[in-house]
């Protein structure tokens, strides 16, 4: 069961000249869902985590897997005002501009161990500004996990100060 | 542990006038998260469940520990032009004027036994379309199935034709 084989390639979406990495055949298989959260789960050593963050909003799908199979909360980082309580943000760059993410004030305590999980390491501009709120708030980012690196956009440059793992390249 | 405990009551979000219910606290727990899945999960008093449908995008939350609890396929319901693959498309009326939801052509086969999920049972808008999808691809729904039912907005009229489960009332 080899779950890269649940990732599908969509041309053109959601512009022409873009090669979309389509995740929904993972969603909807068991088997092959358990198995990439097993490898996603295993990257972690054993190491103990607090908090899993997951990015808007495909990295909630395997975020709140990771948060329930790991025992820990689960935090969504979310686009500007969608989450309803007290938020910090942080700005990150786009092609033509700039968009932001929230954070909830009171999702993360100091000393907090935090997992980032992601469904894709592109740029590197959201996993950076997801760091930048989770340190903010005073948490310790034990690793920025993704299901899938697309390695020659360099993302992991933008953060390369963390340990960064990928249950897929490409 | 009282799951209930961990729903934050937020005035005024998304604007003036509304009591929005903040489920990040129950997300954040672990206990009372799985305090939560349980009575979700019990609920279906073990029916066979082939797909859990979520909607967009707190549906995500349970809707994906509830696929994973019940190893069955879990399909993400999405606004417009968020899915990448061919996709069907329902609408549902807004306070002002409509939108619509879309799936993907391959989420459902004929036959399948549905799940649905969604953080909140508020007009029905929502769940109604969600059961025109999953009803066009030829699904069968076990349930519609809520984290939370606001009862005075009688939702419940517009999905009685199917069994309707939700963990908690207001």
């Amino acid at each position: 069961m080899q779950f890269e084989n649940y990732i599908r390639d969509i041309q053109g979406f959601p512009k022409e000249g873009i090669l979309f990495k389509d995740i929904t055949p993972l969603l909807i298989n068991p088997e092959a869902r358990t198995n990439c959260l097993r490898i996603l789960r295993d990257s972690l050593n054993g190491e103990k985590i607090d908090k899993v963050v997951g990015a808007e909003s495909r990295g909630f799908f395997f975020g709140m897997l990771l948060a329930q199979e790991l025992n820990a909360g689960f935090v969504p980082v979310r686009k500007p005002k969608k989450l309803p309580f007290d938020t910090i943000s942080a700005s990150y760059e786009l092609e033509y501009g700039s968009d932001s993410l929230e954070m909830h004030t009171d999702a993360i305590r100091k000393g907090d161990r935090v997992l980032i999980h992601d469904d894709v390491l592109a740029t590197g501009g959201t996993a950076k500004a997801v760091c930048e709120l989770v340190e903010k708030l005073g948490g310790e980012i034990v690793q920025c996990n993704f299901l899938m690196e697309l390695t020659f956009l360099n993302g992991r440059d933008k953060i390369k100060q963390y340990p960064v793992f990928a249950a897929v390249t490409y």
